[in-house]
């Protein structure tokens, strides 16, 4: 599945005009005990969601720390118009796909919420905060329940 | 205080042109068992917020659910060219003006982060997640410290 392009929903003057959204992943975030000197699973989660994004319109940024240290591993993305989502208790070898499949649904959802049904779980249980689009007026919100 | 206006930093060419902050505080919110028919803690704490920044360039706005319920009361600030941060753990009481304080430290941060020191003590123990800038290139990225 490809990001919603600008010319697909370039007829709809009441979408907004989004590329493909952006996911960040921290880089820092390793678990309580790691030794220093081990690869931070962090990192391991960035490159495989790198990997993943591959022939995607995502974009994928390596990012030192997005403070939610205490619910690792954390990401979080964003889309123009949409709003931003941040994730926690991600695993390295297991939820680079989910990433990008929540970026791709983020990218074509026309009222900028990333919509609960369809959304891949981890991407539900992880959910730590979400934070409106830049133009928000308090329309399109309503609370984050199914 | 009043928030960093354009010709305060039209100067310096590095640094992004800024006007005042926004903080969302979330009118979802409110504690476990409390009836149904009582004000909302969040509503509470969002009026006292928009009272608080009268005379600031701090914008206040009302939003449902920044999903963090579980640590509410919650609310989020952002500011152009700087990262946007999620509190959590807010009294409806208790910290209005430390939003409007910690909006106005990060439209003067220069490097677009939050400063750890002088932050609002509410503002470092409360700390959700951060979210990078829209023209995040994983520059400026160091880790949530004192």
């Amino acid at each position: 599945m490809q990001g919603v392009t600008l010319t697909d929903i370039a007829e709809d003057d009441d979408v907004a005009v989004r590329t493909g959204a952006t996911v960040y992943v921290c880089v820092t975030c390793r678990r309580p005990g790691d030794p220093e000197d081990t690869q931070r699973p962090g990192l391991v989660l960035a490159r495989a969601t790198a990997k993943a994004a591959e022939g995607t319109e995502v974009e994928v940024c390596q990012v030192e720390c997005l403070a939610n240290c205490s619910r690792s591993l954390s990401a979080a993305m964003r889309c123009d118009g949409a709003w931003t989502y941040v994730f926690g208790g991600l695993e390295p070898e297991r939820d680079a796909a989910a990433l990008i499949e929540g970026a791709q649904l983020l990218a074509r959802a026309e009222d900028g919420i990333l919509p609960w049904r369809g959304r891949p779980e981890v991407l539900k249980r992880g959910l730590i905060a979400r934070v409106p689009p830049l133009d928000f007026a308090n329309k399109n919100s309503k609370e984050e329940t199914e």
